[in-house]
């Protein structure tokens, strides 16, 4: 669900004849925001995350429970759990993608531009320096799973995530876009990133160009940085949590 | 009130001498998703739905009460009940479309292009394709029952929707009209399309052209078919369902 | 507080040399909706209308009582409360007006083109013709009383506002400034038109042209008859009056 | 946060080579409504203050404790903590511009032109007077605290901010700014104007220029005056105060 809303807004501002062509980067912003609240509303039952920097951001907080209390649907934090939880939004990344390309396929077929096709799957940098494009997806994933951790209160068996209604985490990916998003994007989720490339390097698209393998480590491992820093620092600085 | 205010931000952002001429997609989606807003608080009272696709996926979601259980205005779901709705529904959307027309009667008398008049009463392709077209409005379609059936917390007597805030299905409508909308200008709801092009058909509008019948199954069956997928698979996918 | 905000943001947009000129139509919506918020809330401890529209719409209704019921601060409805409301307003309004000309004094200096003055203060049609004028906003004015008493579910002591959060009516004014204020701008609201109107006239504004009297009666009548109207039609559509 | 996210949002529409280059003034005022969410969530454990119009608002407003009294993390209010708060508030708003400055690093080196250097950092009149400038800044910090202190029910021990959510704040912000921040910005708040100011003077910026500490005083004493106002104006306006 949030692939699927969040890489179609930028094909209907991205692609070639389309009544949202042109709409702008708050445009793409609050359609990756409300992306972000129809995905977390889906996960709600289940307790999923939709984000593994989100994921190793509350191993990395001490989080020993994945799930919805409340709802019975836990799970204990292992290393088979997070890597469940992870290839689950790295297969639902893909699959969002995929639909995308069949929503707008007459669009991606008129789009003259190749960069404008890769650019509805995934992030890349305005100006090239994977150093400092490093740098900013640390910055604003860190944002992202900090605030994340200080809505939920603290450390909590499910990780804080079930006491986050959908809206704030909306309302927080729409300002980080706007604040921290120039330089690269905001992939500020490595499945976000990832899925949808992968889904662009396998899907027959017409007239596609390269998906970009050099940059795409960027988007992987910024938000993975990104993600523990902040759990790790909000052990130290949220003052609830001890 | 959906089709008041949802047909009334396409006219003030299309027709000529408006405020808000060229106000963009991005107020054209903010329009509707407070058009929808306003629309569920009216609708709160009776439990009425105000989209047949909704009522439709919540039958194939296996409903078997409509309305407001805490304030005892439910009703059985069967044939007659959902004809009574869905006739309602497009009764509403006709009346909706005839008030847009009064408001806004100046300026549909100045605008010189007719394609810009029927387009406020009714949507109609960027690229026709009738398969394709028919394949985006299912997929809108299917996200908006979805997580309205997320949200509402899966199969209940009321389907779901006393429980559900105006404001959450109007951020949905937002984001997948700026997601989902490029292709056809996201009809997702049968009756929303329908109604007031049947009003565009009868009202004495100066220099109207073609109301465009023969896409208008488009925006029909594609709501349908994505609202009793989404029904279906919210059984499957949906764990707190069972 | 009201019209502080309120006129303060088409001031921003439609002043010469401001950091928000040209910033659109959606925009000045989403002032005048935050204007709403703003005045709501600290309406909300004396139980206070900022509208004369819903202040008779509520008496067409059948309030009883104004007021904050669960503070203590009630009043009871009769000729004399509702005109005391309407001047409380009236003047709020005209201090509103005044403070905007002081916060953007420069602005007003520099503007060359009287009607930007005006328009700061008080709204205007943008195809003049008093009936057509009126209808417009006496369906806009109808629109928010009428989802008003339905969100406060329906006849109350206090109106139904007590009950009513500052969000909702403000995302409601939003809705109806982007759905149905191309035409006439809106006012929806007497007190909202007149006051500034009558600070425009006072005022020493530097080349300010005519206060456009002739109009003024079309923002004053329409949203009266759209709130009572409103009010009266309430009593008979919402079920749960009864 | 509030100065990461805030100042961010005006580096993504100001400097070179940025996706979100001229986004426009709405994008500006809602990334720093968001910027405010964010800085009220991390600041809500704590009891943090992230202005000081709000601290001194609050102290002229009668407030006794700092702090969330729910969490027991209160505070006597007297000039230790006073100073403590602020200096705090200010320490943070440094940090917060330097990690703008990393996260937009290589924009700010392809920027030409100085003036939007310091924009990014701190505010700046559109037609500079310093009277009518401290004018507007009184105005916008008026509105904010009082409306602040109305939503919090007036005196509280907690001067009412721990009963404030962040998203009423947030809409109040993006309010202000879009209706009152045509004329200088709206600072609204010293330590949001002064810390990135400092930041601007120390940092190894390529290519900047002055950092206009002649106008510095007005975003400082501005906020202070309008600040305490609100305080004082709400003892007497507030009726559930006394």
């Amino acid at each position: 669900m949030l692939v699927l809303l969040g890489c179609g807004v930028v094909a209907n501002v991205a692609l070639a004849k389309n009544k949202g062509l042109g709409g702008g980067f708050l445009m793409v912003n609050i359609g990756w925001g409300l992306a972000v609240f129809a995905g977390v509303i889906v996960a709600y039952a289940s307790g999923a995350h939709i984000n593994p920097a989100v994921t190793l951001g509350l191993v990395a907080n001490g989080a020993t429970e994945f799930g919805n209390a409340a709802l019975g649907t836990t799970v204990a934090v292992n290393a088979v759990s997070v890597l469940a939880y992870i290839a689950a939004q790295l297969i639902g990344a893909i699959i969002g993608a995929v639909i995308v390309w069949l929503a707008y396929k007459q669009h991606f077929d008129e789009e003259p531009e190749p960069a404008n096709k890769l650019g509805v799957f995934s992030t890349g940098p305005a100006i090239r320096s994977y150093g400092w494009n490093l740098v900013t997806e640390i910055i604003g994933t860190f944002v992202l799973v900090f605030v994340v951790i200080a809505f939920g209160g603290g450390r909590q068996g499910d990780g804080g995530l079930a006491a986050l209604g959908a809206l704030p985490v909306a309302l927080l990916v729409i300002g980080i876009g706007a604040s921290l998003g120039g330089p690269t994007g905001y992939a500020i989720n490595p499945a976000r990133d990832l899925g949808p490339r992968i889904a662009h390097f396998l899907l027959p698209i017409k007239g596609k160009g390269s998906s970009d393998w050099s940059y795409s480590w960027v988007p992987i491992v910024g938000p993975i940085i990104g993600g523990m820093l902040a759990g790790w620092s909000a052990l130290v600085l949220l003052p609830i949590l001890t």
